[in-house]
């Protein structure tokens, strides 16, 4: 297929619009930030990315906490609001009807609608541009209850997570497979 | 909603299962890579993150250099059996039939069948424990032509991009709106 040539840019997707918690039950604020992933598996890291002109910002850098919440697709309009709007003007929190419920590790609050929150620690925080890179522990994952099946498996298909790619928000769509199908052998 | 508290884990979703491509024309290899993410829009940053145990992290280390393909949803037994087996032992890229192009910036080819491909340049390795992050700049961007549209736009939608999310692969579905759509005025 023929290809055009860009220069660098942005275009990772999909990525998840998490719903960034921070500051304490008290004073919270929320952002969202589509600049987030998985950095190491044990012990498990993310990082959020975060331009210093933003709200939040000065509040993570201050108290080296946040959770990352992820939005079902019924809260589009939700995340696309909180990454528009600034807390510093605005209470999102009472504004978009979000409930807290207290972090189990850290003192930022937890998004009650979302059905997975990360709890995080930040460990490093690297200017590179534009953004700045909070490297965090992940200390704590909050998880729907009703998403957990009798064996004690999560079933994040139920979820409904949002996802985002270039200025778009989609739902999650039809499971292609589960990790390892491809090497798995048929029963007879 | 009633919640269970975990202990930390990588519980990040949704995110691109990119099939990363490194080495040279002469000598690719692929690998499936999830933990991957935007850092920084300004220089536009990405990252990918590898165990040292992967035959590509040798590679990777060595030239500096590696592409992140995006795979559409009809790949996912590619994007699985690229994540299962190694390179030290299989041309992955024979087996599953891979056609190369050659970068524009990097010397480690870009996948045909993937409708974006960014090319990377590694600007740090940093060991943060089971896996290695690879800070990079993206130094170009390749996308499918039929995705662009005649104002110069490009239509992700129509990718049919693939998301993994815990375990399990899904194609993208029904959009929910575009970035800004939360507060922009409704035309008379």
């Amino acid at each position: 297929m023929a290809k055009a040539v860009w220069r660098g840019g942005a275009l990772l997707a999909p990525v998840p619009p998490a719903l960034v918690t921070c500051g304490t039950m008290e004073e919270p604020n929320v952002l969202t930030v589509a600049w987030t992933g998985i950095v190491c598996t044990h012990p498990a890291m993310t990082y959020v990315s975060v331009r210093p002109q933003r709200h939040s910002y000065g509040i993570i850098e201050r108290t080296g906490e946040f959770v990352i919440n992820l939005p079902t697709s019924a809260m589009a309009k939700t995340v696309d609001f909180c990454g528009m709007k600034t807390g510093a003007k605005l209470n999102k929190i009472e504004r978009c009807h979000l409930e807290l419920l207290p972090g189990e590790t850290v003192s930022a609050p937890v998004l009650a609608d979302c059905p997975v929150s990360l709890e995080c620690r930040v460990t490093e925080a690297k200017p590179l541009g534009t953004h700045t890179m909070f490297l965090a522990e992940i200390t704590a994952v909050q998880v729907e209850e009703r998403l957990i099946d009798s064996k004690g498996k999560l079933n994040l298909q139920q979820a409904g997570l949002l996802a985002y790619a270039h200025g778009e928000y989609f739902a999650i769509g039809r499971k292609c497979g589960d990790f390892g199908f491809s090497v798995r052998k048929k029963r007879r």
